[in-house]
């Protein structure tokens, strides 16, 4: 085990719950411990305090001329819950079969500390970094980082940067270099089908008067049309078109065939919009989904009621150019038009977020495909991705910087589940990939 | 308060209810001062035992040529929780405002008293009843009667009759004397529609795969047409249509108009099948209900998955002729020819019965007929119910013998709920429709 190795470990060690308050102690621990790492590296560093957890803070010295580099990460982790599902204890790291085993080390420990030993490897050497570099590692990611935007609002000066570099997604597949470009949005609701004042009998009142949960059905079935298209008016309206190197590339994408997808969701058949392959769907095509419904008995046997009322929360993900205000005001009309006058429709708007998008192919992207390139010795694929990272459109609409996704996760890194695991070849290439990106990076100015 | 209401008030005082075992031995004493009283009336009378709570039994002296009459009722009782929104205790009687509040007034205590006052009054003034009569009064009526029809069973000789009289059901309005000659019948089932092995994240899977939420969805959609009439092939194949006399006297019933509907339910507008007026759908018209649906996240906020599985139980109303067994077929290849085939559709079905309807015209209709109108001073109402009480479809099933439904409960006597009341004037009425009811019945042989 080398000295890197040796320092992930101890960084594993420390159970930083972020949403258990018994582990706040761990927390503010653990941020001590990277800040003081990052000055061993010959950086400037501090522990900065939020509402919250803290924030550590790590500066080289800027000079004028030079590309802006803001680096981030999380260090705070998930629960462990159930225990009994791990193999081995989660904050006593362990190394087996070429992956070092831990809470947290895929997500984000390990990811974001191969990136502070590249930084510390290229200042022993050179005394220097090529760029001027701002590390940020929050302690609130894994319950939704609700002080980082404010932070970063009141810091906007200290942050201010060209590009943000970011591990905290996913490779592919081993051995397969991947930059994320793209990210989709999401746009929430609910809505209440409110009909009689309370249960009613089915036989005694049966028949004449909208039963809640029929019409929040039909309302549901309205959203789509029979080829899972989604059947909200204007939902498509901004859609951006798929690249054709996007769909070219993205054909030749391992791990996200119509094969691959039926074996991790555990379904029969793949189903969705017609004229496009599963990659293309999960990250270029808007959905509607329904996230719960819920309405009447729900127990064992029956119980021969009218429900009073039926709720169904639905999430929209969004692609460029979609405008999350706009879906929901879109999806609102629908649902007021379809749905029949007997009963009341309750509405309530949730969170929502743009799509993220950014040119895998500027100046930026170039260096960080180059990067990926040199370190696993592997041509990189780019992709998007079908889930939301808020903390990457905060940044966009913030700090006004683009955000390289430069994922170090394998499929099979069990992230948020028992015997959460990070490859030690990726470890290497992440430390490697560092020292390769920032002299990149350095040549844009 | 004549002695009548003083034996009701003592029988008020049991707190014989069911489904509590604690009141096990105040059930079985209630039955006991049953029996006594029937045998006070001059009748033979005895308790016998059954798995549960036992059943009181009483006869006249039966002789040959006369018509046999079996008399039904409950001496148990549903709960009194919660205990502090009634006025008085349940379980100490008063009279107040013409009423005699209690747990048990109206269901059934009171309604099938009435008729034991009437025999002690025929038997009193003339030593003998005119039919041969057999009552039967069972304890369990408010737990589902699971002992009633293993009973008959055992019994079919002693219980053989040519025509059964219940007094538990209700009176359209106050004064309007009512006797109801069908019931609904029903079938349930439910439906799982399985997709992925677990909940999916919407982002990272959702657009690939189908939604089991929105394929239960939109097939409860497919159940009905736009216009409320149930889409099921060959549904209303066997429905028997309404009678001329029926839908002319029904137009005249209080109680059960469009404005009535929607101010018993609560509801804004009136909504089911086009062409029949509240009365005809609620009564003769077959529904299919979502009793229940149930899927993914329901709690506060959004939890943005694709759940792995949804659950939907469904009710089905039945009318004369349709078989329930054909009906629950004929829902099970509607479901699985609309289900996709990317998931898994399992179909449950539950319990059944078959709608009730005898001719309320019959001799022992127009009997019962001429009864309500002495003993209530005005022409009867002739109608079906929306519900069902599998005890009447028992009955035809194991002695063959139609009942007559001559319901003493008016619209806000509040049964199952606090301050059950039982108007006096319906207790004075039922005695009186007693003695009218044997001597009229008496007549159809």
């Amino acid at each position: 085990m080398n000295r890197w190795q040796e320092q992930l470990f101890e960084l594993l060690r420390f159970p930083s719950i972020s949403t258990d308050s018994a582990h706040k102690e761990d927390v503010a621990a653990c941020a001590e411990w990277l800040a003081g790492k990052i000055k061993e590296a010959g950086l400037e560093s501090e522990v900065q305090t939020t509402p919250g957890h803290p924030v550590v803070v790590g500066k080289n010295k800027h000079e004028a001329g030079r590309v802006n580099v803001l680096l981030y990460g999380h260090y705070d982790v998930q629960p462990v819950d159930p225990l009994n599902l791990w193999d081995s204890p989660p904050f006593e790291p362990v190394e087996k079969d070429g992956k070092i085993w831990a809470r947290g080390s895929t997500d984000n420990k390990g990811q974001h500390f191969a990136h502070l030993c590249g930084i510390a490897e290229t200042m022993e050497e050179k005394g220097e970094l090529p760029v001027n570099l701002t590390v940020l590692l929050e302690g609130e990611e894994e319950i939704g980082s609700p002080n980082l935007r404010p932070f970063l609002e009141q810091n906007r000066e200290e942050f201010a940067c060209d590009v943000i570099v970011v591990s905290d997604t996913g490779m592919v597949a081993p051995g397969v270099p991947t930059l994320g470009y793209g990210l989709r949005g999401i746009a929430c609701c609910e809505f209440w089908v409110h009909g009689p004042a309370r249960d009613l009998h089915s036989g005694v009142y049966g028949g004449v008067v909208a039963n809640p949960a029929t019409v929040a059905a039909r309302l549901v079935a309205s959203l789509h049309d029979e080829a899972g298209r989604v059947a909200v008016e204007g939902f498509y309206d901004d859609v951006a078109d798929l690249e054709q190197w996007e769909r070219e590339m993205w054909a030749t994408v391992p791990g996200v065939s119509g094969a691959d997808v039926l074996k991790v969701t555990g379904s029969r058949e793949l189903f969705g919009e017609a004229g496009f392959s599963s990659a293309e769907r999960l990250w270029a095509r808007p959905t509607a989904e329904v996230n719960g419904i819920g309405g009447g008995y729900q127990g064992e046997g029956s119980k021969t009621v009218l429900p009073a009322k039926t709720q169904v929360k639905l999430s929209f993900r969004l692609v460029p150019n979609q405008k999350p205000a706009d879906i929901l005001a879109k999806v609102r009309k629908h649902l007021e038009k379809h749905c029949p006058s007997g009963v009341t429709l309750e509405i309530v708007d949730g969170h929502y977020g743009s799509a993220y998008h950014t040119d895998p192919n500027s100046k930026y992207g170039k260096a960080a495909q180059e990067a990926l390139r040199k370190s696993f010795g592997a041509d990189p694929v780019l992709i998007r991705e079908g889930g939301s990272i808020p903390i990457v459109q905060d940044f966009k609409e913030v700090l006004g910087a683009d955000t390289l996704l430069l994922g170090l996760a394998l499929p099979d890194c069990q992230i948020h589940s028992p015997n959460e695991n990070f490859a030690v070849v990726n470890f290497e290439a992440g430390i490697r990939m560092n020292r390769i990106l920032l002299d990149e990076l350095s040549k844009t100015v």
